[in-house]
Parts: structure tokens; sequence; C-alpha cells
């Protein structure tokens, strides 16, 4: 690339990242978690986001933001778990940016949610330089997908906060090493947080409710609330 | 984006057909075919890769570039399968570019080639708009990864010539529906070959060995040959 493309997308990066920090201490300020998924294509981050709003939404207000270049489909399998749903289709960029979850807020009473989930476009890349405000970035890895991602697309990984390994279910089959996953995760991010998962059969979610919870629990507001 | 970036973007993509305009020719002058792989991260492109190595090597010359963020495993890996391997690490970058394509290539003798392999980036956006040179793009789906990728990634079926569907041997217990994945890569691009293979079970991989063996025969310098 040309000095001059470094140059601008180093003036776009920084816009970006001053719009999150403001995305950031509107979350804060509002008492919302605010949770990004980031992954393959095909990984399972709806699957798993189907699951976790199922299994928030008669405890917590929840709402979603869903990326995809094209189509809806997403969304109208999220409302299935909740109303508060909005999908953002970004043409033929490759990533979410805070600009996009800013405009896609636009209406919604942050302070009348606790969870806010923001689906990612499926890719290891592209999302990894860009901070949407989010309070934790999960990376997916789906078991059929292959034990060598983390060292493939490190950035992403270290980028992340909690990696979940998606589609355990299917591990035996697709004869998936997972100790050999967790090694790689482990080289690439030493002590991430990993969680493994299946969708389907429910395996491992309650692990993830709990962390959910224990944020919640333990955000500014609330503690400012206690303290009260 | 800002106009200067799009400015930027666009004269840097000229760049690049131009180049790839370029190997093209010199792809066609020495009698190679040149294929090139793309697919989402753990798609099973270099198991499919190795596959197809592996089967054509008896029989014709065979050589593979492979393009990976980090790491050189899988150039490793296909090398069990023809010692023309080079791997190609892009660092950040989402995708190969026809000047990468241009240095790998340095010392090989392309005349005394078949076949040229390129396997890009694991990624469904970035690598559709760099022309590589290659006379064929693949696109894999695999049958873990779900449905309707077509839909949502349309570009990178619209800018290939052929889609594999893999891990055919997973998409029972994936449930995955194969006549709907057809439905939404004919919706995309219609008329588009499609083949079904699993590189486990080798399932579908003659198939893809006529296409290959077809296209050598049709190549322009065999019909020079055939006439003289």
């Amino acid at each position: 690339m040309s000095t001059r493309i470094v140059e601008l997308r180093a003036k776009v990066m920084k816009q970006n990242d001053l719009l999150a920090r403001a995305l950031r201490e509107r979350f804060e300020t509002a008492g919302i978690i605010v949770v990004s998924l980031v992954s393959s294509p095909g990984s399972g981050k709806t699957a798993f986001l189907e699951k976790i709003l199922g299994g928030l939404a008669p405890d917590f207000r929840v709402a979603a933001l869903v990326g995809d270049l094209a189509t809806e489909n997403d969304a109208a399998r999220l409302k299935r778990a909740t109303a508060n749903v909005r999908q953002i289709t970004t043409g033929t960029i490759c990533h979410l940016d805070a600009q996009m979850i800013e405009a896609a807020l636009e209406g919604w009473q942050l302070d009348s949610l606790d969870f806010l989930f923001i689906e990612n476009v499926g890719n290891l890349v592209c999302p990894s330089s860009y901070d949407l405000g989010e309070e934790l970035r999960f990376v997916l890895l789906s078991a059929t997908e292959g034990e060598d991602k983390p060292l493939k697309y490190p950035t992403i990984f270290n980028s992340s906060d909690v990696a979940v390994i998606t589609k355990m279910d299917m591990a035996e089959a697709a004869e998936f090493d997972v100790a050999a996953a967790r090694r790689n995760i482990e080289s690439v991010r030493p002590r991430m947080q990993i969680y493994e998962v299946s969708a389907k059969t429910g395996s491992g979610m309650q692990d993830v409710f709990q962390l959910l919870r224990n944020k919640l629990a333990h955000s500014p507001e609330d503690r400012l609330a206690s303290s009260n």
C-alpha cells in the first residue's frame, strides 16, 4: 500500500476510535453491558446469539444489532427471541464500525436495556481493528473449522476478550482436537477465557450466562446504585 | 469512506488488474491452467487442495501457492502431495493480490508445469475484487457452515466460476439442506457449476478431476500443439 493510503487509513481508524470511546461512555452511563461477536462466516454466531437472547430474555432486557453484507435473514431469526433487533447491511464492507453502531442505535432508550449484543460481519480479519465501544468481544471458533485458526488469525484473537468454541456437538464427527485448539488460543492470547458450547444441545451455555450475569452485577452503574 | 480513499483504492485496483492481465498472458503462453480457491476460514480449502494435488500428481506437473496471514502450516501440509509449494504470508492483509503472486512465482519454470493452484486467504469478502490472473476461481462452501452463505456474500460467488460444497460427509450431522444451498447459489449466480465433495471420503472428487483434465485438454497451447 502507498504511504498516502496508509496515512488516510490511520485517520479513519482514529475517527473510529474517538467515536467508539464516546459510545463506550454512553453504554457505561446507561448501565448496559455491550458484547460483540466475531468469527468466520458460518461459525454459528447467530445460533449462539439466539440461545443467549432466549436464555436472558425472561430475566433481562436484551437487544441485538446484527451485521451482514447482504440480507436481513439474521435479524428475522433473532426476532424470535426478542423484538429489539436491528440489521445493519454493510454492502461490500467486511466489518462493522462505530459509526454504523451509533446510527443503528437511534431511537433506542439505552438505559431501558441490560444487554446489547452486536454480531459482526463474518470475517476473521477486518473486524479486528474496529473498536465498537463494546465491553466484551467474543471470538467464536467452530469445532468444524479446525484447531489452527488462532495461529492463522492471531490479531482477531488478540483483540478479543473471550473465546467460544461452538458446535461442540460436532467435535467428534469433525475429529476436532479440543486440547490442541485450547493450546493454540493460549499461545496467541495467554490466559484467555475459553468456553466450549453447543447451541444445538445447549451444552456449556450455562457458563456463558453466568459470565454475562456476573458482568451486569459488577457494571459501574450497579456498583453506584448499591453504594447509594 | 472519503472520496480520496475511494480514488486511491480505485488506483490500486487498476494496478492489480493490469498486473493480473500480464500474469494471465504468461500463464496462457506457458500452457498452464491456474485455479484459485476462495472460502471462509475453515471451509476445507487445504484438505480439498491436498486431495487435488495428490490425485493429479501422478499424471501431471502440479504446483501450489498458499496464502495465510500467518504460519506456514498449509504449505507444510501440501508438500506431502508435491514439492512445488510456496507459502505467501500476508501479515494483516485479508487477500492475495497479483503482485504477491508474481513475486512468489520467481524462479519457477511455468512451462514445465500443467497446473498451478492458488489458495487464497480464508475470507469471503476481501479476495473477491482482486484478479490473480487465474483461469478458474473455485469458491468453496462447507456443509457445516450453512446454506445461506451465497445470499450473504453474493460478490464472492459472483466473481467465482465454480462452486464446491465441501465436507459433504458431515452434511447429515450438520442438518445441511443441500437443495437449499444449490438454490441459493443459483439465485446469486445462475447456471454456476456446483460440485459436492468430501475430501475425507473422496466422494465427488472424480468430477473435479475430470473438469480440470478437460480444461488442460482445451488450453490454447494444446490446441496449438494438436494443430501442428
